[in-house]
């Protein structure tokens, strides 16, 4: 089975001022929600001058919009595509990524950055648009495998598209939960999505034998 | 199969005060978003007088977890409990329920509304206790059915709780995604439960036929 990859948005020190502006914004955003964010406060958690953050971005809103855009990009670069194994086990891998590390992997902070970003996307056409694209581009990482196990005579003949569709919306009720209530028992979650895997995209006998 | 229910936040004018406020809260959070609601902004959609707003709950903060607690209890007490037909037709009457009339229903704000909250549970344990409640009940909503059916012998004899997780986690990352993209194709999804569902819970000759 493929090797274990860890998920973290700022995993050196920031490089450049643009880096480190996100990672105040990250820390403040953590420390008080996106509500009682303030330009201040996310001054308080930058070590260089606060007149930087004016001098960068017109707005709070201006900065946030980046922000989003930042977290999502560094989520796109950082989902391992793991091209050892076979389909199914690559599906397998790319679940289990999302349900052991992204939500199980201690990354807390950004899962809650993650769901008040996307609830401003209930109101706010460029997060939604950014998380539209965003959807896309999981969810076509999703495709491909498939359709390379169809190809492969790994996977039944299906289209690919809405069991794609599922899985990314089942990660993402999962990572809301396991965000959001006391007892999201991902565990199990991710258990019954391999089992809609097996069953909707296995031959019959393969999947009576798993 | 089972009629059509409506849902509906407020679907009567607003009978007592504390009704008057839910409502003036939920109109200026769909024209504000939560982050830039104030008590002015709820004051705004108020026809009584605003002192009365301030009677009435300490802070911006109480009422909003109050407005928390009225929109979940509404919610719980709204999903209808179906029991004409069988186990698995009472089960995709209630997933219908979800698709159809909750997400499909023209209840956009709503909607909004529960992402917002649902946000501030990431770091708010009032919120997060409410919303855990909520969960759980709807949860046992489905396991309650699938009981049913198994004694039934509608469906097969599952541990009941995965498959219930399972459904609500979808249902939840299906309204997150409705309301947050431009392009959440939610028929696909709501299919693909289903498929699901018949795979999961029907005997084997039933679900090859289905």
């Amino acid at each position: 089975m493929p090797g274990k990859v860890k998920f973290d948005l700022f995993p050196d020190e920031p490089a450049t001022t643009r880096e480190a502006i996100m990672k105040a914004t990250y820390d403040a955003l953590c420390e008080h929600g996106y509500a009682d964010l303030t330009i201040q406060r996310i001054g308080d958690h930058f070590e260089k001058s606060k007149s930087l953050l004016y001098h960068h971005y017109d707005s709070k809103d201006a900065l946030l919009v980046d922000f989003m855009g930042f977290m999502l990009e560094q989520m796109e670069a950082d989902v391992p595509i793991e091209e050892t194994g076979d389909a199914h086990e690559q599906l397998q891998f790319a679940i289990g990524f999302m349900f052991l590390e992204m939500i199980g992997g201690h990354n807390d902070g950004f899962l809650q950055a993650m769901i008040e970003m996307r609830a401003q996307a209930s109101h706010d056409d460029a997060y939604r648009e950014r998380f539209t694209a965003n959807d896309d581009y999981l969810i076509e990482r999703y495709v491909d495998i498939i359709e390379e196990g169809i190809e492969a005579g790994v996977f039944r003949d299906v289209d690919p598209e809405p069991v794609a569709k599922m899985i990314f919306t089942t990660i993402g009720g999962a990572m809301t939960r396991y965000i959001t209530s006391d007892d999201p028992d991902m565990d199990t979650v991710h258990e019954e999505l391999l089992q809609y895997v097996r069953a909707r995209l296995l031959p019959e006998d393969a999947a009576d034998a798993a």
